[in-house]
């Protein structure tokens, strides 16, 4: 176990910064469901986009403005992300030119993708020469300090699930905007990629060093005024057979008061591990609260974000009733809303 | 959540491997304080140690045979391990010209410091002159996979513990002697630098990437013939504020069917956080077979092992004896051995 990853003289380690706001790239995509990034951006992060940009043969478009990199950074943008993924997450040789134009426009580029943006010689040579950044937010910042453990001021909520990849990120996103819709002094604050590219910055807490993860979740939610929210997007899940060391370090080091449980109703199994059953919700909240004790013994459960995409209306409804009746706390779809959604709100500040 | 952190072409990752046997390097230590390194290596792999080497103005001796590089490689020597440690885990100046004369003579450099050894200009040019290799145990092997949670043949053993630096190591150890002096067929799988290098191998689980905390652990101890047993070594705890990620992810990826709790009786507070008590045992192995069922079902708590070095023969074994019976399982201090270390191993292959 470690003191420190950085010696005396390091820098005091900080979250991932994002230039914003930011020019989407949509590179040569004809297909929208490449452009995922740019359309989450796009509807999540709109005040900090200003405009899209791409080859002359990309087809898709987010609706925002078309603006040359030189027109961008005259109305204010400061980063171009990529909003693409093709397979392998690669950096296409067709886009290398338009990234070099953007570097030498003076814009720094933002990528999520899992190849690094230095790896590419023209586009690290073109920022090296125009002193511009090119920042991968799969990246962990330097020096990220171990953990502590110590009480930090200021109120913190914490997305857990009975998986990966059903809905915690848009649950916290939902709800630090309900927070804020109400009055309350909220920020959002992103562990994965597309979360650090909405909200301009985060931690990638799953590239993080197994001795530092709980640190970096420290480092992500630090003190702050007494009536502040931070609502957090969770991780993996306690009971991942491959990702639970993520979650583990995420929970004991935001110090949550209140998690809401996030489930997709019907999943039967971990995604990709068809031997693992998925945890009951009931588990899945005990665990999480035991464990979540250790760093904040006044932890509760606020209600269960359920993912109910594939359902009619009606149906639901039906489901988070029955949900809510059983577990004795609100069950509700953030991207549906209405009244069960407000009732979760009003348990999470209760 | 990554699929893999390699791409298709990477080569398979496997364990931390070192070049032995070993030469130990005493730099210039004139206080036994700081070769506890080397004295760990006689003490724990004296198969392994062949001779010692130091500057001249070191003083202290592990009463191994001292061997110049080339007199060790004669005899068989195929490493040289830093075995001491200063203040900041720094590559004394004085150190620079006889490890570049051990690369020299053919043998590879081994270090469990902080600081790579890389970073010396002149090893690093010498090593790159003579084909030799610079091994830091801290960092990692590259492209190792995430988990899949898949049983693994063979049986496992796990250290688990109360808090970090009561036990762990040695208790593996001892218990993986104990086995082999039984006659079974048993590895000891080393998870942290001083263990790695007294068993020659193994990953140091608190420096992997937190998404391939239990991929790693699944890479330390591989399928098995079914009689066989690996005896592995724990870190950190479950209860930890700063190091629980890794507990977590090394006892999902371990799948052990017998956890072993290591404790120092007296410890009330986790080391260096005073504001969190230590949990009971009691507490500690119902939340180590919680969890651990995830992964293994069969998973049960072979007993207790209780660090007594601070005890009076007489006041340890009492103390055995009332935590035992308290518990309903054996508690031993390996170290001390006896009747009571007996019926801890005849627990632990029941």
């Amino acid at each position: 176990m470690n003191d420190s990853n950085g010696s005396a003289a390091a820098p005091a380690a900080s979250v991932t910064q994002l230039p914003t706001p930011y020019l989407l790239f949509l590179g040569d995509a004809t297909e929208a469901g490449y452009a995922k990034t740019a359309f989450g951006l796009r509807d999540w992060a709109p005040e900090r986009c200003i405009g899209e940009w791409g080859c002359d043969t990309a087809t898709v478009t987010t609706g925002l403005p078309r603006l040359t990199p030189k027109q961008a950074l005259v109305r204010g943008a400061r980063g171009l992300v990529i909003g693409i993924a093709n397979t392998g997450g690669v950096i296409g040789a067709s886009w290398v030119p338009l990234l070099v134009e953007a570097v030498e426009a003076g814009l720094d580029i933002v990528s999520g993708l899992h190849v690094k943006l230095a790896s590419v010689p023209q586009l690290k040579a073109a920022a090296e020469r125009c002193g511009r950044r090119l920042i991968d937010v799969r990246t962990p910042p330097p020096n990220i300090p171990c953990g502590t453990g110590e009480k930090r001021s200021g109120k913190r909520l914490l997305t857990v699930g009975t998986d990966c990849a059903l809905g915690k990120k848009y649950t916290a996103l939902a709800i630090a905007r309900a927070f804020k819709s109400r009055g309350l002094a909220a920020d959002f604050r992103a562990t994965g990629q597309t979360g650090i590219l909405i909200s301009g910055s985060g931690m990638p807490m799953d590239a993080v060093v197994s001795d530092f993860e709980a640190g970096a979740a420290e480092l992500l939610s630090p003190a702050a005024a007494p009536g502040h929210w931070d609502v957090i997007e969770g991780q993996g899940s306690l009971f991942h057979p491959a990702y639970a060391a993520v979650s583990m370090g995420l929970l004991h080091g935001s110090q949550p008061d209140v998690i809401v449980v996030c489930h997709q109703p019907g999943r039967q199994s971990v995604m990709g591990h068809p031997d693992f059953p998925l945890p009951s919700l009931a588990e899945t909240i005990d665990l999480n609260l035991r464990i979540g004790r250790r760093t904040n013994p006044a932890i509760r459960c606020g209600g269960i974000s359920l993912n109910t995409a594939h359902l009619e209306p009606a149906a639901a409804r039906e489901l988070m009733a029955q949900e809510s009746a059983r577990l004795g706390i609100p069950a509700a779809d953030p991207m549906r809303g209405g009244a069960e959604f407000e009732r979760l709100i009003d348990s999470c500040l209760a």
